[in-house]
């Protein structure tokens, strides 16, 4: 299925990154809907026609389905059952649903992982309180306590540093189904975004690295201090994920870079992921109109990066520095248009082309 | 006037550059209000909000007035009196009026050139066909009658090679008002783009060289083949065009340029303009954004290339083009979303970057 210019893309999600997606696929000539359970949504205010309803609302998602020519998403936690409707109702949906049922679930996430050879931090179910003796002789100790779904931006996780927090920790949670994870004595974090097109070629970004504060993304560094064999690693990793989902788009997987170099799978995301915003101003083809190719059947774009690259996440009230970030030769400035700037919310980023000096990690390649 | 990210920026004109300028606006965090007098138009597409009524019709412009913090313009035939009704009526207005008076009449415009040192051909006005040998006297022949208004992509022209031509080249444009121009034996066609911002800042761009074909745009390459002293004139008469009229935003003066290095502008337009369409992916700040920062009255964005560019237009059936040039590793795509691709009609166009060989004028500085 090839969407020529004209052709209406869904995209599920009306957050930043469904705005993103759109403002990629607009320049390619393709018309935008957006399916959200948001009203006045980062996305719709860029896109010629929104849906407002549940993403559990099958009968809302299956007209929406009959206006576009293809659909995909933004987010991870659209239900897995209401993509399989579409799918079932002759819907092109891209990325698969396979995509969703081994993302959405952290514990079904590592169980994924490992099967194809990708490893991860030690980890073991914990669906009650009695579970967890147990767990903690899988993980050690200190361990990290998280829901199984719908967390992100370290939101459900608890850390567990004695036997004894964890009662409260699990407590903490809400008594949801969750998974322990023995916590990594990591180097450093690193993601890789890649994206497969329908006939299966690949084509990855280079490895960034990352920081993060209080569970949220601060800034991302391209490329990462991680040597050549770490991030051939990371790219044969993204390969054999892709091709066994037959994956369409953009993916992301989030890595913990060991010691020796090694690398194990934190998680990954079936989406555009915002430790790859900065391929949108330092490479060729940026990881929007990258997956906006993909799922329309585009040749990939040349993902070579261009520059060294370092974005910075503006959360909550530093998205006021917009005009600094806006004074500086080297800054691309991206806002969301949200309109409440909440602490610690995703307002906007900055990269900053070349920037130069002791934070860039050589050498380039 | 500074316009923060989340203002509302109203644009009259609902065609290519509007959309364009939308993409750049929303990339900011600013929503986007389009007013056109047509119905399903490209900008309409990305933007939050669309007014659909004539441009004569001031009671819609001042109701569409009010619900924006910030008014701009995507071409230049926008009546000058509605305009001027909307800054009467308290509306922020960017670039101002005087723009619109001295673009939209080819008389006014020549003289309003001159005026400011800024030399043109030899031109004269023709009211009425028994003004036509005199007009001759001044142009010499061969020369080229134009109507004063609304005249765009080479549309409302007649050339006169004797003088026997005249009085059909007269008819032929229905009567109108017009402007006999004498033919200029040029070097090569040029164009400057620049920016001036609120305070007086000016961010000119290199200087393009561009081809016509059928009246319309072909090509930009930049940089143009024109020596150090052109390039330096080019800016000298942007900086004294825009000072004069205390101009906001981007503008573009179309040349001829001489044997000498001598320059004779050709026309000028108060908005972003197509032989600037390369700067948006081989500059820092693109024209678009620049636009939008300068009408907000946020600082300019550094205007300095990173690239030599070559601007294709797709023009009515070459947009069928666009799997092959998206296919392409150094082209940047874009297309508008129109629904008809009517001959001549532009739909796309693509950036090729660093199209290296012999299409490119050494030196790049």
């Amino acid at each position: 299925m090839i969407l020529a210019p004209g052709a209406r893309l869904g995209i599920l999600g009306g957050g930043q990154l469904g705005r993103m997606l759109a403002l990629a696929a607009a320049r390619l000539g393709l018309e935008v809907h957006i399916f959200t359970d948001e009203a006045d949504s980062p996305a719709a205010r860029v896109a010629s026609h929104t849906v407002c309803a549940p993403y559990s609302d099958e009968a809302a998602l299956a007209d929406f389905a009959r206006g576009v020519d293809a659909i995909t998403f933004e987010f991870e936690n659209i239900p897995a059952a209401s993509a399989q409707m579409l799918v079932a109702a002759g819907a092109c949906v891209r990325p698969g649903p396979a995509s969703l049922i081994t993302s959405q679930d952290r514990l079904e996430e590592k169980r994924f992982l490992n099967r194809l050879g990708i490893p991860t931090a030690a980890f073991a179910p914990v669906d009650s309180a009695k579970d967890l003796a147990g767990a903690l002789q899988i993980t050690g100790l200190p361990a990290i306590l998280k829901t199984r779904r719908l967390g992100y931006d370290g939101k459900g996780q608890a850390r567990l540093r004695a036997l004894e927090d964890a009662p409260a920790a699990f407590a903490s949670l809400g008594g949801a189904p969750a998974i322990l994870e023995a916590h990594i004595p990591f180097v450093r974090e690193v993601s890789i975004i890649a994206a497969r097109s329908p006939d299966g070629h690949l084509a990855p970004y280079d490895l960034s690295e990352n920081t993060h504060e209080n569970g949220v993304l601060a800034t991302s560094i391209c490329p990462a201090a991680s040597g050549p064999q770490t991030r051939a690693l990371a790219a044969e990793y993204a390969a054999r994920l892709a091709h066994e989902l037959d994956y369409v788009g953009i993916f992301a997987i989030e890595f913990f870079e060991l010691a020796d170099g090694g690398l194990l799978a934190n998680e990954w995301a079936p989406r555009v992921h915002n430790s790859g915003h900065w391929t949108a101003d330092a490479c060729r083809t940026g990881q929007f109109e990258q997956h906006v190719r993909a799922v329309c059947g585009w040749p990939l774009g040349d993902p070579a990066r261009l520059s060294s690259a370092r974005m910075h996440n503006l959360l909550g009230q530093s998205a006021q520095d917009w005009a600094h970030w806006a004074g500086q030769p080297n800054a691309r400035l991206w806002l969301y248009g949200k309109r409440a700037a909440r602490d610690g919310r995703k307002m906007g980023h900055v990269t900053l082309l070349n920037p130069g000096g002791q934070l860039m990690a050589p050498p380039d390649r």
